[in-house]
């Protein structure tokens, strides 16, 4: 069921088997197999995370290279509501670990919010990530870019930058880094730091080694149109010509209702998991982008799959076998 | 390229990066994965693999819940082919590990076949299992069924099977276990042996107590219609009434052709592999159900991600970094 600020007061005595902080790829899965396992489940989404930005999913299998993240979004939400998960749009604030229950309390509303406190037996923290773009004043000449020939996953997204002109953005000197794998796709790389960050002589000489020009001066704009880059405008006036990119800003984590609880294995900010995707702690599983391992859809998806079927095989196990009561014989059922 | 024994002439000289052995969801996700690297692959499908069975894949994020497996899979190879592996409709007879490549031999035609051999640096087992059938006269009468109201995969479609009266069709007596789970989804279960096994008292003794009837005879036809099953006759005549059904027979697994390459780790005839999907041999990789694990769509799809990219990983490594050598000043070119 759909849940709003209207019905969700319906929802306030139930304890949940699962309470789903996320609904991206990975917590969709999730939902699916939980709802499908007959389980009761809660999917809090507070919208746009990375993939509702992702204008096209290409190595996905079963759909179309074209397809945009928020279309798959939605048809997965749709189909996980139909059979039977619960969803509410809000932002999960905190999470308390009670013992035998997790009490989640969830922002609904912008303004005039409200703070319900929902109840489950296990939490699947499926927050995932979202990538830091750089700030301009005017960030629509940003989105206008980003996700179609300026990509945030090299992965992804490689393939579609092969032998380009090409920028590599970075905030600090690590990043810069990637521009030593991202030359398996393209060699034509110009990094551009917008100014961030100071980069050291040993940097400079392995970038003047490869060939791959630094420019340390702020963006001023992504010059193009119809969303295809031919180049990028720095303050100083210079022109970097290129018609792909990729950003390397880091990342935001999406774990801080998370920090509190105690018994939680952390590799700087990612969750390490079990094969199952279940955290050293036994009732918080970790899928998808927060879960360490590969940032990729086809990843977070199988964690989904992974985490409600190990949920399901514990609640399974705990409960008292059901029995076809007509079959016994008297003798037996007496036992 | 779709290969055929018409041009099939023109690989025989190539060294893939890697060979993907089985066509399926993990198979196919490798091979859009290293294409997508710029790698060179072949993907060798027999045809007619697991996937291709389901009527329905019910729980996999951004498919409608009716598409059939095989139209996942043909949407897959082409677009697999688009981006520039090679396909070939072939049964991979042999692997002969030569250190530094495989040599696979593949029989290609049912009839007046060809054996040619391909070489690769990597190869990927993605040749799943195939779910053993209850053999009838009429095959026709199962295939009616299995995939539509009969399945074989209770993670995917106990859902569907609901509080139903069900059949559970075993050929060993261990296999009945499956009753004590599958009734978590409905407890109203017959159990068919199909005259197949002999039946403990112990088990008899706990079939009885969970009310669960034992069916000895062998089937003689499912009945029912338009893929709606209304009961199973045996051939002593009984008829044991069901609207769903669940085929627990046990798989016959592809990997034959793995019998004869050491230093594999094997739990019974499912590979072991590391996070990576990497086997014990460093140069072999196992996706879907071939590798431990669940046997999931899902799972299958990530696998076929992972192991690609770790595979990539490897090949980028060891290969000469690319220079955009335009920019690199003399004094620098000169080292």
């Amino acid at each position: 069921m759909k849940l709003s600020s209207k019905n969700l007061e319906s929802r306030l005595n139930t304890i949940y088997d699962a309470i789903v902080v996320g609904g991206g790829m990975g917590g969709l899965s999730a939902a699916i197999y939980l709802a499908r396992y007959g389980l009761k489940c809660l999917v809090v989404e507070k919208g746009k995370g990375r993939s509702f930005w992702m204008q096209e999913l290409r190595n996905y299998v079963g759909i179309d290279p074209t397809t945009p993240g928020r279309e798959i979004l939605n048809h997965a939400t749709k189909q996980a509501i139909e059979w039977g998960a619960d969803f509410l749009r809000g932002y999960v604030e905190e999470v308390v670990d009670e013992g035998e229950t997790f009490a989640v309390k969830v922002k609904v509303g912008k303004q005039n919010s409200i703070y319900p406190v929902f109840r489950s037996k296990y939490l699947i923290a499926a927050s995932g990530i979202i990538d830091i773009l750089p700030q301009l004043d005017d960030m629509q000449n940003v989105y206008d870019y980003a996700g179609y020939t300026l990509h945030v996953c090299m992965i992804c997204d490689g393939y579609d930058m092969w032998d380009q002109k090409s920028v590599l953005i970075v905030a600090n000197e690590s990043q810069i880094n990637a521009a030593f794998v991202l030359n398996w796709f393209t060699p034509y790389i110009s990094v551009l730091t917008h100014g961030l960050c100071k980069v050291s002589e040993e940097m400079r000489r392995k970038l003047a080694e490869y060939g791959f020009p630094l420019y340390e001066a702020p963006i001023a704009r992504f010059v193009g149109e119809n969303h295809k880059l031919k180049g990028v405008e720095l303050v100083d006036g210079t022109f970097v010509e290129a018609t792909t990119g990729l950003i390397n800003m880091g990342s935001i984590y999406h774990n801080q209702y998370l920090k509190g609880i105690k018994g939680l294995q952390w590799d700087g900010e990612n969750l390490v998991t079990n094969e199952m995707c279940q955290t050293s702690h036994e009732r918080i599983f970790a899928v998808g982008d927060l879960k360490k391992g590969l940032n990729q859809v086809a990843v977070a998806v199988a964690d989904g799959a992974l985490a409600a079927t190990q949920i399901w095989r514990n609640i399974r196990r705990q409960s008292p076998p059901r029995k076809w009561v007509e079959n016994i014989p008297p003798s037996l059922s007496a036992v």
